[in-house]
């Protein structure tokens, strides 16, 4: 199954880019656990277009409607099902796609797997729209995981492979990581490339704290599996690494080992994290760090070659429509989303939530 | 579950490294595949200690005894079980970590997890041992898939920060990327960091041939998700990328896009494979390429700080045993393991076997 | 997770008895199947209310509205997702239950697994409203099955202990066993029980035909292993065999065992069909056939014992609201739905649908 | 996967009736359970061939070995891997299912499953001798569930038709439910049919005590469901029912309702148990009580039909080999060990362990 996540709270994600709706049934929340839709609504916000004018000019409310499992606005045990109604729907855009595949995209593969069935306006199925359901889905595991003391939080660490210190170098100590926020070095960045029809990628990290420690498995059903599941979710990742990461490959033993001591109140600690959190598979009760890579846009203005399947020939394609520049801006409450219902889904199989 | 791999067809490994037998059960091979024995055994040789005067002293033959599944030489379609018997085991190398955790191992978090109750001689079942049964259904896997035109090859990258191309240079033009042949700059690090006690990680890259196009889904279950999902069951693997990967995030989309073309035969390929093989988590039928950053292995002889379970305090380790001072070394037909049983997977879930 | 089902087309029902809306999201189904709406409609009217005036007052005209899924009414891989608004809801029906739980009903055990959090309003996600998203699955399976040769088709074999042959014996010879022409013996029974504030239960059968031989599995999941777990999602269900089933155990084996044959056409085939189509977890060409056993509806009006939560007492009940006094007489599509949920999850697992 | 069960804690049992070995992998124990061998040993005992002459002539001492899971006799979180030896094997016995297939067996379902491949010496992994390995998970499972005060106690209900109360209608009224002291009209059937190369079918009855309210789920994964998909997996189980299961089916509502009350010690309870301790999926807190039936052993040596697949027409069959003519003598501990794997795991999944 393509779209459900989980083994003990299941998320099951439905919709196309343009289909009549996008929406999450999740199945195993703990019951009594009270849903501020309010607050759901914010952290959909932060992932809808129309935030920064570097976003896509596609305009999507994306108003939650939850279809069940909510009782006095508590979960009464029964699956939350949430569906979000597409609206500004504008398929000719996209006309031309199910003949000449988009490269960076899934159009082609798509059409192979689903042998020319497949739904292929706004990129359907593999559209970064159905990030919004995946949200739904974080957003409630977050405020979960806050009522435990656990907190999320993402942050773009680098934009077209200027990291965040060098953008606010000279300038900027105020700017943050977020898209409220940017530095100007990055905000210019971005313009410049979608003037030139072009896009950035970048790399969020993601904090997560007050995670307790013994949580997780060795070898398959780890938090690092896990987590790497549901992250590889998000279109364009194509890279993730925990802790150190690949830093750690390029380190001593000596170095990277991060040495136990007892803190402040006498519990088990590590001096450094270079592990990220995750040992064996398990949570260490250190922040669990990770860092996502994103690939740019694959949408761009500038064309591009690519084939024709009807013609059986070479084609050159230029991308109409309505993008983002740098996908990477709105991603970050994704990342979030993703690392929370991994953790929320680890901490149900043991009967810790 | 935590030792579980696979929706279609499924692997459950067991044992601890001084248990009586480690081993595997794969359940839903399709029949009539003939399984050479000797083949594996090679294939196991390849992960076994005592290749090469750089690995761990402890022999262990790794000789599989395959208890179920086959009928004259070929899967019957029952459950295949395999196990391999420990033999070489010195448990009382290990009775000091029992109190005092060793530095980026499990031990403490599976202290936690366990309650205690944890079998922590020579790490129980998160030692690296456990990589000798999925080597065997990663083994399986692999003739499976050779015998359908799928070829799985990894190799080491870089080793301690230097890579292959940097460790080639001016010398050793002849020198392979494994272990039986390593450019002698790789082999005087590594015996140079034994020597001080210390140990050095590396990167290891794999690429898959003949994977035909449109094999995965969307989302959760892509092959990049199940990929991920096997290799970061490797003890000491904490990143993961795909194609151009965390490079990737520092290109634009004009640069790392992909453009399609037909290749002389008339098959749709790409012209570059920026994405390494997978488009919207299916496969583009281009090469699928990944590279997995390892850590150093975090056995070491050096005195290192820890704290100790019983007295409550801090305490010093010196880790006695016998460890690897680079782990890479024996990984690289683990990482082939990995992507093999997740691709059979893949390819089981589709029919396409 | 309570509410999803299946190992490959895995369905994931959501709703409440008086939740905004109920569906069913289902993720695996192939691409470039027609999906023919109103005949989806017209099975679903099958289960729904007021066909008779046997059954419930509730009304409830249970308009599909597909969400995902399809593209230009074909089946486009992305999971498809329906939903059913429920409209006439009177949960004022349902205040006394909160605090006295009905016998028979899952109210108490629901108030103790969630804690008081549950959504006791019509029985909640336990309410025999849930079926309708069944039917919905099931009916979008039925169309894919039938595509493929296999036909599915319940009756009423018993009604309150009396069989169809006693309820037609000597009148009635063209009656049916289904809801819209029932043999007047079990229609006046029903009409007994209902004024006197009782209920009825009943057996159903169902016959699969067309299924190919070799599909399923041993062990843990073969067809009836399947076929148990979804027909046993059907509220009311206590009892279920194949074949002979309990009447198997009272023959000899001689007398139970099938010769095995060659048909007209030279296919092998058994001569009598005790085992039910089924052998060892798979089928064997035979038509399938199974018998479900329901309980009587537990809603009735006669008072009934029950007890307090509030005052911790002794407590009596007398169920108001719209109930079926025979449950069995709307239950017929919904075991041809569990059946069909069942066998396409089997057939897409071994890739061949 | 045909051969793995549980979502929480997984058993993937491996083995063909003349294969090197049996055995199983439980994966998910919680660590720290103590497990008498020495108690598993006894259990299996009661399903091994040879302690009554009413058995199987085939010997097999059926000794448990540990391969993994424990240290020092408890559970340490790893997966706990057993085998037991195959070793009074007599293939040639089965020669000719190769080319007949038995009536009543797998031999021709597996045979167009596997094209061929299939081990069909001694009905391969279809053989009753599988449902060993499932007595260890089921014996390790009722230890730990004793624990916790849940008992598991199967017993024959009915034997070719004549119920156990028939049996010792007059005589016998010390006569047990089980192989150890059958009431002797059992007895004399068995052994008459024995030699008529006939065999005889019958009923088991499970009763579970101690099980707490509140555990199990709605729908798909209730306790009904999951029971139902261990109990199936026993060979030759044809039917199973919960509480009143069929004869509820002849009762009213008012009937077979258990109405609430308040027992001695201000627990709820109900007064009567036709609901067998499962209402919405939920366990009561009542007794869990279920029945199954059981074919007729299908091995008889009296001469049967069937076909020849190399000459591709009828022929006559006359099993030789050795066959119990009542497994329902056996299968006793089989039907605990598959409640008592089904349970453990829907508690294990609700963190109530």
């Amino acid at each position: 199954m393509s779209s459900t996540f989980g083994n003990h709270i299941q998320i099951s994600i439905f919709g196309q880019s343009h289909s009549a709706a996008i929406g999450v049934v999740i199945d195993g929340l703990p019951a009594g656990e009270q849903i501020d839709e309010e607050e759901l609504q914010r952290f959909l916000a932060r992932r809808a277009p129309g935030q920064s004018d570097l976003t896509t000019a596609r305009k999507e409310a994306d108003q939650v409607r939850i279809l069940s499992g909510l009782y006095q606005g508590c979960t009464c045990g029964a699956p939350l099902a949430a569906e979000i109604e597409n609206r500004d729907v504008r398929s000719r855009d996209y006309e031309k796609i199910a003949d000449i595949p988009r490269p960076g995209h899934a159009d082609y593969t798509a059409h192979v797997k689903y042998g020319g069935w497949e739904d292929y306006r706004g990129g359907g199925h593999f559209s970064g729209r159905l990030t919004a359901p995946l949200c739904v889905a974080g957003g409630i595991a977050k405020q979960i995981l806050a009522r435990r003391g656990i907190g999320i939080e993402a942050a773009i660490d680098e934009i077209g492979g200027v990291t965040y210190e060098e953008a606010v170098a000279g300038e900027d100590v105020t700017a943050g990581k977020d898209i409220m926020a940017l530095p100007a070095a990055w905000t210019r960045m971005i313009a410049t490339v979608r003037e030139e029809g072009d896009s950035l990628g970048g790399i969020i990290c993601c904090r997560i704290s007050g995670m307790p420690a013994g949580v997780g498995s060795p070898m398959f059903d780890g938090l690092e599996n896990r987590i790497a599941q549901a992250v590889f979710a998000i279109p364009a990742v194509k890279g993730l690494e925990f802790g150190a990461g690949f830093q750690a490959a390029r380190m001593r033993g000596s170095e990277n080992n991060d040495p136990f001591c007892l803190d402040e109140e006498g519990q088990v600690a590590t001096a450094t994290n270079h592990h990220g959190g995750i040992l064996g598979g398990i949570s260490s009760g250190m922040d669990i760090t990770f860092r996502a890579a994103f690939k740019p846009t694959p949408s761009i203005a500038k064309e591009q070659d690519s084939i024709s399947f009807s013609r059986g020939e070479d084609a050159r394609l230029s991308i109409q429509g309505r993008h983002d520049p740098c996908i990477v801006l709105r991603a970050v409450p994704v990342v979030e989303a993703a690392a929370a219902v991994a953790l929320l889904d680890a901490l149900a199989g043991e009967g810790k939530l």
